[in-house]
């Protein structure tokens, strides 16, 4: 199965609204459940890959999905100025299906349906390893978060470049780490 | 070639910053020349495809490129409300490498170097025909327009589907115009 945060994605129906800007930082409730963010599309874009898989190309899958990340404003302009992600840094993964044919497009791939979202999230005082990674399956309007156990945190600790996220997979923000020197791996 | 906006794309250095909320309006000098936007990759991204092409699979490129649309969060939110993009409305196409073997991804495509960017703008009294397109070759801080005998006019006049615009490509805003009955093709 397709994992980058590590967790399953399910078919939700639903799409962002706009929202005020006080929506742009993690809220939780019920204790540790991460509230869905309904503006994640107004966040800042870091990249989007299509396919991206640990497997090789013969073993990956036929049908390959889009994977698009956001990040939160506020994170993002602070990464600029540092290379490092502050405290309450929020990550929104969103994966779509690739269409191919459609319009006057004949061949490649472009975006479609919703397939799910999952969130990262870095909260210094209310997790253990700072950071914390979450699923909304099924159209969830909120998630707690994934088990220690789950391979995202060993795979986000052990190969993100820059603290626990895949800066190696953002170009204009490879740059920016490049130039603070905060390149980990 | 490669061509979604209809013009050509040259390798350029560089990468976007922070810039104030005040340049996220078209920006003209000497005349009718288009400022390079600085801040685009913080506008509000609206989709990114990998190899989008009018040619058949087999006559399309072996090493495709991601193109990834940004609009001004201005137009963003005027079209949520309405389904329609509003005057001083602006769009960048960014066009990057792909790549595919990089830390843990072993397949699929991630997104590499800067190929080039374009922009289209809508301006009822400054373009005949509201719209015009630009690209910034080789890393120009300003460009003409692309003549109206290029095929970019008609093609986005013809086939894009919300007022020459590909909203068809861009799947959270196309749920919008269906709901506002904006789509013209």
């Amino acid at each position: 199965m397709r994992k980058i945060f590590g967790g399953a994605l399910l078919l939700f129906a639903g799409c962002a609204q706009a929202q005020p800007a006080a929506e742009n930082a993690p809220h939780f409730r019920s204790g540790d459940r991460l509230q869905r963010p309904a503006n994640y599309r107004e966040w800042v874009w870091l990249s989007s890959g299509l396919g991206m898989s640990y497997l090789a190309p013969e073993e990956a899958s036929a049908n390959p999905a889009f994977d698009n990340v956001f990040v939160t404003p506020a994170a993002y302009r602070a990464f600029l100025q540092t290379g490092k992600w502050p405290d309450q840094t929020m990550f929104v993964l969103e994966v779509r299906a690739s269409q191919s044919k459609g319009s006057i497009n004949q061949s490649g791939h472009y975006q479609g349906a919703l397939m799910g979202i999952e969130a990262e999230v870095k909260d210094e005082r209310r997790f253990p390893g700072k950071w914390a990674f979450f699923g909304f399956q099924g159209g969830a309007d909120s998630a707690g978060a994934f088990p220690k156990s789950q391979s995202c945190y060993s795979c986000h600790a052990e190969h993100g470049a820059v603290d626990n996220t895949f800066v190696q997979f953002y170009p204009t923000l490879l740059e920016i780490a490049k130039q603070k020197g905060t390149i980990a791996h």
